[in-house]
């Protein structure tokens, strides 16, 4: 596929991934993980949380992750922040990017953070701006992007709004979420159909989970046949979400690292040690990684 | 996806599926196995094996399997044989479709069932026109056709000799497999765009293994991109191959029905009954099945 970019994956397991676990991982845990993840080729490594500790316990210690962590040189450490305090938690401790979230379902909105789509947005637009003004790159989470498990089918149209309104406060990437993994390719390619009308290819990340084992399918049709290079995922397979009934966990680092390798994608990460990374936390889960490679010796 | 054919799937867990569990499965179990498969709606089911039970000892029963189902009209019940012997013992039985089986690796025919690509096919020979003589139809399967655990990659130049040399047999059907998981939809692609030059897409069924969580893209990719419309997969994921070091087990009937469904297929089948099908065997396996919907509520 020599005309098909090189892929960028945005490990999101320290985040995304484990605030769905009910066990308390311990910091060292999550520490050795983030650096077993750096050490793995990953650039892009979602690192915690700076949201209330009473809605996600599990990112409590995020400031900690952040100050204990081993940084490697060109690698990106980003926190997900919900506000403008936690905004300053990101700045005090040296976060380089900052991610905000929202959806594309008013009613996912509403349970997943109780704020209408407009009232996230409002709340977003003085932390994109500080962000930018201290020089930290923005990401904007677009979740439920395909399926609501609330409200069933979501239109593409739906997205690019969201999309643009976050364009216009200063966000300069976008995750695109199928947050319950019900999405399959031709949904996919629907809505990347229109959504790169209206911007580059290069500003998208697709979050896809794998509830149902679609993920790997709908990463490849995204790169194939539109370019995306850009893929959120979670070492070991890691997540699922609580507002979402039945979603399985993020789509595993390792799985789509070896389907991109195989269909002759530029990888740029370390397959083993990405299993490995995820073997790590092995004994604080309590239950077994569901990735597939997670599996079988490789 | 108006113009894509209606899916078949060929259910290959009571034989392709069981044939690789340790634990022997009590004979009423693969027997209420099989009728609820039948109740599932699916049209093609792969009920047992006609092999040396010092080969494949799981296959032992397979007589008494013929003997105890209750079989449902418009269903087609097959077998695997290897020989004349199977084949009377298919007949004997009364199995509606045989199945005879080589591979496009001389190194993995070889070690599978210690013989060249050649010898089985002069084997074979007799085995066919007896069968169709008798009015069953013939499957023919094609193992490691895309990667061989011994050789690496397959060039699709072999699958293509094979398989034009069982047409030239009688065979009428081929199932291409991915016998240890390791094709990608660019694989898949590049077969099927020159395999179908030589045969109809509908006397193709793909058998895809979900070692490395690929194969719901091959499969996706091989209808939408090549219409084909035959899958082999095994209701629970079971399966894989003791003689392919690292395969994980067939691809789970009920994820391949539900991702071609929400792609806008056909699939005529009932994913709660097959997802309960495999639930019998549960207890008699001593391990969770892999299939993805298998750990949700659907």
């Amino acid at each position: 596929m020599a005309n098909l970019p090189a892929l960028r994956f945005v490990e999101v397991g320290p985040r995304d991934g484990l605030q769905n676990e009910h066990k308390t991982i311990p910091l060292n845990a999550k520490v050795a993980f983030i650096n077993a993840l750096s050490e793995a080729g990953l650039k892009e490594i979602e690192a915690g949380a700076f949201v209330s500790p009473q809605a996600v316990a599990q990112m409590a210690d995020s400031e900690q992750v952040f100050k204990k962590i081993q940084r490697k040189r060109g690698v990106i450490y980003s926190a997900l922040v919900p506000n403008e305090q936690g905004l300053e938690r990101a700045l005090a401790v040296k976060a380089d990017k900052i991610a905000v979230f929202t959806a594309a379902s008013e009613t996912f909105n509403q349970r997943n953070i109780r704020a209408s789509i407009a009232e996230s947005l409002d709340r977003f637009a003085p932390v994109i701006l500080k962000a930018k003004q201290a020089g930290l790159a923005v990401r904007a989470y677009v979740s439920a992007a395909f399926y609501c498990p609330f409200e069933g089918k979501i239109a593409p149209e739906k997205v690019i709004d969201v999309v643009e309104k976050l364009i216009d406060l200063g966000a300069e990437e976008f995750s695109i979420g199928d947050t319950i993994g019900r999405a399959a390719p031709v949904d996919v390619r629907a809505l990347l159909e229109i959504l790169l009308e209206r911007i580059n290819a290069d500003k998208v990340a697709m979050h896809f989970h794998d509830t149902y084992g679609m993920a790997v399918a709908n990463a490849l049709s995204a790169w194939e046949d539109y370019k995306v290079s850009g893929f959120d995922s979670s070492a070991g397979g890691l997540g699922g979400c609580p507002y979402a009934p039945g979603a399985g966990g993020n789509v595993a680092t390792e799985d789509l690292a070896f389907a991109f390798s195989a269909s002759g994608g530029k990888v740029g990460v370390d397959i083993g040690k990405i299993k490995a990374a995820a073997a790590l936390l092995q004994p604080h889960l309590g239950h077994p990684t569901p990735s597939r490679l997670g599996r079988i010796k490789v």
